[in-house]
């Protein structure tokens, strides 16, 4: 399909996505900001909203084990592994009515899109709709993502209890509908080998493509993350005035020196074209016994590097390791980084990722490569062996809050892009 | 006087300050350590205890109008300007039996080993007690000995307020029987000029002593101080995964910068030979706006650098000043340092010093050198221009804490040390 043609079908049904956001804003309005908690009521509004349209294109609609809704374009061969397209309908508290529903609406944007241009694509084309993403509301992630592809343990649906209701997941389930037996089986709706790519557009969750002036990403890959959540480092509290250095034991200049080296380190990974990012944020001495006169005998610090790169986090933490030991060694403190937390890094499929660019070129779309900071249900089925790729939309305040903001003209642009790739 | 007459002369009255201290215990002891309070009952009875002794020597006993206490040995000249030897009577909540006491004592054994050695000195000796000297209790400090000099401002016997009773310098001076009068007018007790030298022994705050293993430290200058306490560097908050590095305006990682360079100044200063310590005792991120998965926007901190070379001082706050500049320049963030305060070093005298250490090494009592950290009684007649001097004397567990000690067999030998140069 030419490129002119993909734009003006694209065109054509963006009010379809218009009518849609609108709609759902209208259902999930909070104080400030868009509230949809994950296997709730508003949720729920939003997949009923979803699947009305579908119905209307004349998809074919399906909900799997954990209430994840299918919207199926029948393709030429209906026995080939379909493509998924999509992202997830619940959102935070308080935040943006984009994050999630742009994947969603994006990916029915460009499925009426292909009908509309008379296109039937080789293979059955579905947009998919997931529940339960966001981790704020059951303290665990991509619930409708693990679920769809077995890998949620079924023990979180008993442990896992949302923050505003105290009931397990498993009785937020079952007031929908889920099919519990199902998912106490961890049964796989989707076989990651009979999937044959799956495609989510979402906003950029930081500043780089407004900072760039870019309205389209083409991810390259979701960071993994290292984290030390509950570090330390322990010295001795001393009279600031009357104890020389020698016989000091400083944890607030131990840490400083630890931050700095693990920032130079940093510097020379992304000088060897590795991809990272390092956060300290929290840092404190401790506010029931400092004061200004007193030496610091203790000093809190959290660490979080992300890489998509599952080496680069293998060296970073080899040297924080190393030079907690070294640094505490000279200096006569001890710094305890607690229990590391790893989450994996997911490869976005390089063959896929070309196919993106192709397209953004032959539509004459500034597209540019853009890690992706958060997780994604796309970083699921990335890592479950599905080729898979995210298209991002640009989106000057950040997500997860209610200034979360997309252009209707950059989300035109990133649903041309995969109407294209579908298109194929 | 031979330095085995002086020993003998001390070790005979040291019972003396054995039992004043037991009685000084008896009467301010708190639920843990000692409390004596600045312009107090115990503070009172602490100074009653302490007269009753001196006119038992046979000590003339005369109070000033703030109501500090003096004691006098009189000499062969009584119309010489006097030599002062002593400290305060007050204490910290919770403190020590010896911060402050043990100058009062060890002057008072020391004049009562003249006496016992049939010594009269060429002028007046003068055990001092002075009241008021710690600043838990009226937020201000050395209010005794200020104010015996005239330089305590009448303006702090309004504002200054005790923090247990809520009631103002003035009122609680006015319930000792304190010359309001006189202090208001701000009249010198005693003029600078008409005083010969200063002495205070005082236990060390500090661990160095102890450390190596010497009991006595002749101080070589009490250091002044140049604080920040209200320090902050503000950044921007950002998404930890999603921000990259060239994006970033990071508080925390310029913190640890700024702790890092003023740490490698202070390296350099102490190789010249410069007095130096320095201490971020309070240092942290925003607990109401941190999380491990942002970037941090904010991190206050203090800055306490000490010294007893006021030329060190201003190298350290222009440093500070330059460096603040050119990090947050160079990571787009803002340091606000906030009101750098100031206080003054004092220097003590290098006769009286050499005088001490010739007494130390002609009684055989190991002897060093030390910096004061804290400030003390000494320090404004010092600043006021009185020769005066430090003797210190060893403490294993700091001061200002219930687990404050000294061993008599040191505070004998820094008696003696006194007595030696009392005795000329």
């Amino acid at each position: 399909m030419a490129g002119d043609a993909v734009r003006r079908a694209v065109a054509a049904n963006l009010g379809l996505a218009e009518d849609l956001f609108a709609r759902l804003a209208a259902a999930s309005r909070d104080e400030v900001g868009i509230t949809r908690p994950s296997y709730g009521e508003r949720e729920q509004a939003a997949l009923d909203l979803v699947a009305e349209a579908g119905r209307g294109l004349g998809l074919g609609v399906r909900t799997d084990y954990a209430g994840n809704l299918y919207l199926t374009l029948a393709g030429r061969d209906r026995a080939r592994p379909p493509v998924l397209a999509g992202s997830h309908l619940d959102s935070v508290p308080k935040g943006g009515n984009y994050d999630g529903a742009a994947g969603v609406l994006g990916a029915l944007v460009a499925v009426a899109a292909l009908r509309r241009a008379g296109v039937t694509p080789a293979e059955d084309v579905t947009v998919v709709g997931f529940r339960g993403e966001e981790s704020p509301w059951f303290a665990v992630h991509h619930i409708g993502s693990r679920a769809a592809l077995g890998l949620l343990p079924p023990e979180e649906l008993e442990s896992a209890r949302r923050v505003d209701t105290g009931r397990t997941l498993a009785e937020h389930m079952a007031e929908l509908g889920c099919d519990l037996a199902a998912l106490r089986a961890r049964k796989a709706f989707l076989d990651p080998r009979r999937v044959r790519a799956f495609y989510e557009i979402h906003i950029e969750q930081g500043p780089v493509l407004e900072h760039d002036g870019i309205p389209v990403g083409i991810v390259t890959g979701i960071r993994g993350n290292l984290r030390a959540r509950h570090a330390r480092c322990v010295g001795a509290y001393a009279h600031s005035g009357a104890t020389p250095r020698r016989l000091r034991h400083d944890a607030a200049l131990a840490v400083a020196e630890f931050m700095g080296v693990l920032e130079a380190e940093w510097l020379r990974l992304e000088a060897e074209g590795r991809d990272l990012v390092l956060t300290f944020g929290k840092v404190g001495t401790n506010p029931e016994a400092h004061t200004h006169s007193k030496v610091p005998g203790e000093m809190f610090f959290t660490i979080d590097a992300r890489s998509h790169e599952a080496d680069t986090l293998d060296r970073m933490q080899e040297f924080a390791l190393a030079q907690a030991r070294a640094i505490g060694a000279r200096r006569g403190v001890a710094f305890e980084l607690g229990p590391l937390s790893r989450v994996k890094p997911a490869t976005m499929d390089a063959g896929l990722r070309a196919g993106l660019h192709a397209a953004a070129r032959a539509l004459d779309i500034r597209a540019s490569d853009i890690a992706s900071g958060g997780g994604h249900d796309a970083g699921d089925f990335a890592n479950a062996g599905v080729p898979t790729a995210m298209i991002f939309v640009r989106n000057p305040h950040g997500s997860h809050n209610p200034d979360e903001h997309m252009e209707m003209a950059d989300f035109e642009q990133a649903v041309a892009v995969l109407a294209a790739a579908l298109a194929g």
